[in-house]
């Protein structure tokens, strides 16, 4: 769901991609950008394309052939971000977990010790897939004492769990602005240290996308500078700038908080209608909240039924979890009590109609006993 | 300038980027596309970027390390090509002509011809950068002699000026939304022969850009499959079905004679204040009209007054142009009588305040003399 003053934001008559107008526009985003991602890296910008092209822009800027990189793999996202680096020419290696466990910083540090030198390490903050909310702070210090670059792919992470850019030494992080920033898709918020610029400056060769060339990119969003690269996806970057708006409105920590009471009283709900947790305990995501469907319920016919009698999306299983899990978004503008009690509701209706659960109430009711202790912030 | 109707439907609540009522959606506007293209190519597509993306995606798809490519270079866009043939590995073998000029057909002829094999030829239909209007047929014809790809740059001619894909022999080819579609700037049009196709299927490695593998995104916009690659960018959709919707509803060949007619009559007006065309004679784009400074007349000044006390907004020169010409765009929407007698008062007024030209009401005179003869189509 995107707040109606971001649908009113996209439907703002046009201005050029060059006009004065348009350039203060930039300023405020990257300002916003700024506070969101809690970094004061100058080169913070929306690339133009989804949270896909921001992990592509991310890598392919950074990796150049023969370069090694460790991606953490425990995940569709960290699988892609594998992909992408050996598409440059990257000396891959994976750190693997079983699909709903992080990626232990212990195994990355035994990884950099016997890699010899690593240009990066690439970890999934908020897999989606799996709903697994991965820790970052260790890993950013293993990287900061290996001299290898930080990236983070944080795209259903960014003002929905905290995420700190510079105090957890991330060199490269991109998000994407459909999740928890509420934005339509189609743009992708990424952010450069000072180290991941000069990478960028020293590289060998050119980047081997024009496209997504943030050296070129660079000399559009420097104040200043402005020099054209391509069209900015100018509607899209009014959407932006209301939805930082807003989440500025509600103050990064507010936000967290109401992520986190509602997937609390969702989760209640689920376990009550016999959905345990997915994810390895400790480690959950409020914003993607992921459980196992237990025999004898059916994947499609259930979020079939949501969808057509209720107007709902929840997620399937991607990959190998096909079938196996459900992943229900409480993400930004979404996250609320209502959608909450909404889904619980329906979900219930469902499972009973289908005798797939024999009691009622009890998923509304649990949800409900959070809600009541934890009050919503003011 | 975008239709209110394209900014309403932007601002339309979203739906998710599988929902079954959004694949439908993604129906229409491939069969819209290919309307506009004229063109039966089953891939018909929007990349999910800004038409450089187009532009990337047709060149790296295509392709490949050592493929000798022949691009036809005459001007900014021409030299991007260039740059990304190179960024894949490509052999790339320029066929140059001055900025302003066309790229000769026959030029290309000689090149194909010993060249030995030659995976695509590349040119610019409308070369925004100077204003020229660069003929197709022939090369058409010369690739499929020579077993060639034909790839063409359509960013500032579809929608415009007559564009035949399937009669023109062309395998690929890619546009934008913010030109003659008339649509927010943010998705490339893009579609591939089934020739075009093949190649991709068959190459020897995989694309380097996974955003941008259309062997990926095909998967997604194929009806029956809709595999998930990236997330769609939706809104933007929203608003390019209704441009499209737009440019059946007026139809294209009343579309092109709009275009031809308002530039007819904007460069009356301009050569009545002393403004000579740029490009070649007989090959002038009527979406970009591209005019020679004459001394002592001040690009900026000109163009900055236009902007602020005008609302106006007209391109300065690019490249080795900077300076010496202006573009004018008359593109979808804002290819009006309105806009040409509106430009021609404003620059009028400027021009006559600094004593640049001397005697006022010419350029209006001039123009409306075109519109008093050249109806407008019913």
């Amino acid at each position: 769901m995107v707040h109606p003053r971001v649908l009113r934001a996209l439907s703002t008559p046009l201005v050029g991609h060059l006009d004065p107008a348009f350039l203060s526009l930039m300023d405020e985003i990257q300002e916003l950008l700024r506070l969101t991602f809690r970094t004061r890296n100058q080169f913070t910008i929306a690339v133009s394309g989804t949270g896909s092209a921001g992990m592509e822009a991310a890598l392919v800027n950074m990796v150049e052939p023969g370069d090694s990189v460790i991606i953490g793999v425990n995940g569709v996202f960290g699988s892609r971000m594998a992909a992408i680096v050996e598409r440059c020419g990257g000396r891959l290696i994976c750190v693997e977990a079983p699909w709903g466990q992080i990626v232990e910083p212990d195994a990355v540090a035994a990884v950099l010790t016997r890699s010899g030198p690593v240009k990066a390490v690439a970890v999934v903050h908020a897999e989606t897939s799996t709903g697994v909310h991965q820790p970052l702070e260790e890993i950013g210090r293993l990287c900061r004492q290996g001299d290898a670059l930080f990236v983070v792919d944080a795209v259903t992470s960014l003002a929905g769990v905290p995420l700190e850019v510079d105090a957890w030494a991330i060199d490269v992080c991109y998000s994407g602005t459909q999740k928890c920033l509420s934005c339509p898709p189609g743009l992708a918020p990424l952010t450069l240290s000072e180290r991941a610029l000069s990478v960028i400056r020293n590289r060998k060769g050119p980047c081997q996308s024009w496209y997504l060339d943030l050296a070129l990119a660079a000399d559009y969003w420097t104040e200043g500078k402005r020099a054209y690269h391509h069209t900015a996806p100018v509607s899209m970057l009014y959407g932006l700038r209301e939805a930082l708006r807003l989440v500025q409105e509600e103050g990064l920590e507010a936000r967290f908080a109401r992520h986190r009471r509602n997937s609390t009283a969702l989760m209640a709900g689920l376990e009550a209608l016999g959905l345990a947790p997915f994810p390895q305990e400790g480690y959950r995501l409020p914003s993607l909240n992921c459980v196992k469907i237990p025999a004898p319920m059916e994947d499609r016919a259930v979020r079939s039924e949501l969808l057509q009698d209720y107007g709902i999306e929840i997620g399937g299983g991607l990959g190998q979890l096909q079938g196996k899990v459900w992943r229900i978004g409480l993400m930004g503008e979404s996250s609320s009590q209502a959608n909450v009690l909404h889904v619980l509701s329906a979900l219930e209706a469902i499972l009973l109609r289908r005798n797939w659960i024999v009691r009622p109430g009890t998923a509304v009711e649990s949800a409900s006993r959070v809600f009541a202790t934890s009050p919503a912030a003011q």
